[in-house]
């Protein structure tokens, strides 16, 4: 399994500075809220929502970019467990176990869960909220706010997640298909590069050209998702293989077969690879991390 | 029964307005999350918003304030109906109907009824994000954001609930009880003045003072609920009494009596209207709203 491209400490350190202290009688959700975020996760979206400000701040030779982002990333993330914790719930995917850790309801209850993401999303907005009114650059700072709401809710992974669970069981057929990888896998990181280009700076044009990225990023790393579910060995993958097919999930690979799967992800990876060319400054820390979501070989 | 004191075809009007329209893949939690919001309710925390927000506003003689408060009053009902759909959630109140009409999760299932509730607060966080881009006054609609976040979150709302549900089946000491009423029942009232000063272009202290208020009223709410649990009849309160003795709920009533409870509403609506005196401009139509939330005969 390779190793992600990216040393991760100072983005670890930034999301724990922005959740709320265990104190008070409410104590317990706060636990459950921070446990949940701080559970391991590879920080992908704060990582590429960092990077990508990084790159267009640097045109302008702007400093105070890092606390710019820094709420931002860390409301992102919260955003992403909450969708986890909500996921893992015995009405959704009934699940015990995340990254080899029991998960928030199951350590819990379902009510404290419950409350746990319901906690989290409503941190997000706080922490985004506050940032807003602190900021150098407010209007960069409420465009940002305002793509991370886009994103998470009915338009964006919330809508996906919501018609993947009313189509459960069902045949899919490839719009539907399309529409759920792009809004539950995809929205998220479209999120990220388009929030990291808002808060440096990038014009409205620019902020689309993250957009696109972002979805050819989602897709590639989706599908992707469903070829190592078909080929690769259980010791590689680390959890149980073909377990789309034994759920009976339409994927792309049950849709169009092997070959035409990995063709995808070589045309997605091209063109996230092609239009990250527009982006100002240095590129190589994103392509890097763009190859590694894209060609992921475990 | 006393109606409530207010014309609020206009404030329907304008949530309507806010909500995502039913289209797309997506539209069955959408339109779950539309039938919440819209199935009745005194609108109680978007009315004081917009009547508070009046009153500063026309301090200076400012025209446009609708339109600054609108988003943010549609926000806050989104938050305050997220939290109904969850408390009815089967892990939670398990309540199939509310208002005399069954439950969201009770309509569309579980797994939906979880999800409309979530998509509730990232639509607040979408509608109030976009306000503050569009907004002719950024900062203080950045105010009234972080302030909703702050008022919904853990340190607010869903502290309070969070303990509550924590707390079942305990009997509660007066700290705690304190606790969740203020946070559980009076962090969105708190939430409504504040953000309607906020918006109206308010100082940090009337903002303050906006938030005594906010919590009076709340406590005066809650324990006149509690009296009248303990002294109605079913007739007059429309739903069966002495449901808190039956679900062996602490009260004001249990811990302190009768007497004592109906000298705390006395207090709090006496402390909440003379507060409102340092409102700028006409309060009539704020203080004939707080007299029916802190006096209700039904």
């Amino acid at each position: 399994m390779p190793t992600l491209p990216y040393d991760k400490t100072e983005i670890e350190m930034l999301i724990r500075a922005a959740l709320p202290r265990e104190e008070g009688l409410q104590r317990t959700v706060i636990r459950a809220m921070r446990e949940a975020v701080e559970n391991g996760g590879k920080r992908i979206r704060p990582i590429l929502l960092f990077e990508t400000c990084r790159c267009f701040a640097a045109r302008r030779g702007e400093t105070g970019w890092k606390e710019e982002a820094a709420p931002f990333l860390a409301a992102l993330e919260m955003i992403h467990s909450f969708s986890l914790v909500h996921d893992d719930l015995p009405c959704m995917d009934n699940d015990t176990l995340r990254r080899g850790k029991p998960t928030t309801w199951y350590v819990y209850g379902e009510a404290m869960g419950t409350l746990a993401g319901d906690g989290l999303v409503l941190e997000a907005l706080t922490v985004a909220g506050r940032a807003v009114g602190q900021s150098r650059h407010p209007e960069r700072a409420a465009r940002a706010l305002a793509i991370l709401g886009e994103k998470s809710g009915v338009g964006g992974m919330l809508g996906g997640q919501s018609v993947d669970v009313e189509k459960t069981g069902e045949h899919l057929d490839a719009t539907t298909l399309d529409f759920i990888y792009r809004l539950k896998t995809g929205a998220l990181l479209e999120a990220a590069f388009m929030m990291g280009a808002a808060l440096g700076g990038a014009s409205e044009a620019e902020i689309s050209c993250a957009e696109q990225i972002g979805r050819a990023v989602g897709l590639a790393f989706q599908i992707q998702d469903d070829i190592l579910d078909e080929t690769a060995t259980e010791a590689e993958l680390g959890k149980p293989l073909h377990s789309d097919e034994k759920n009976q999930k339409t994927t792309y690979v049950s849709l169009f077969g092997l070959e035409a799967a990995r063709e995808a992800v070589r045309q997605q990876s091209e063109a996230a690879e092609q239009r990250l060319r527009e982006f100002p400054g240095e590129t190589e820390t994103l392509a890097a991390l763009i190859a590694y979501l894209t060609d992921r070989r475990f």
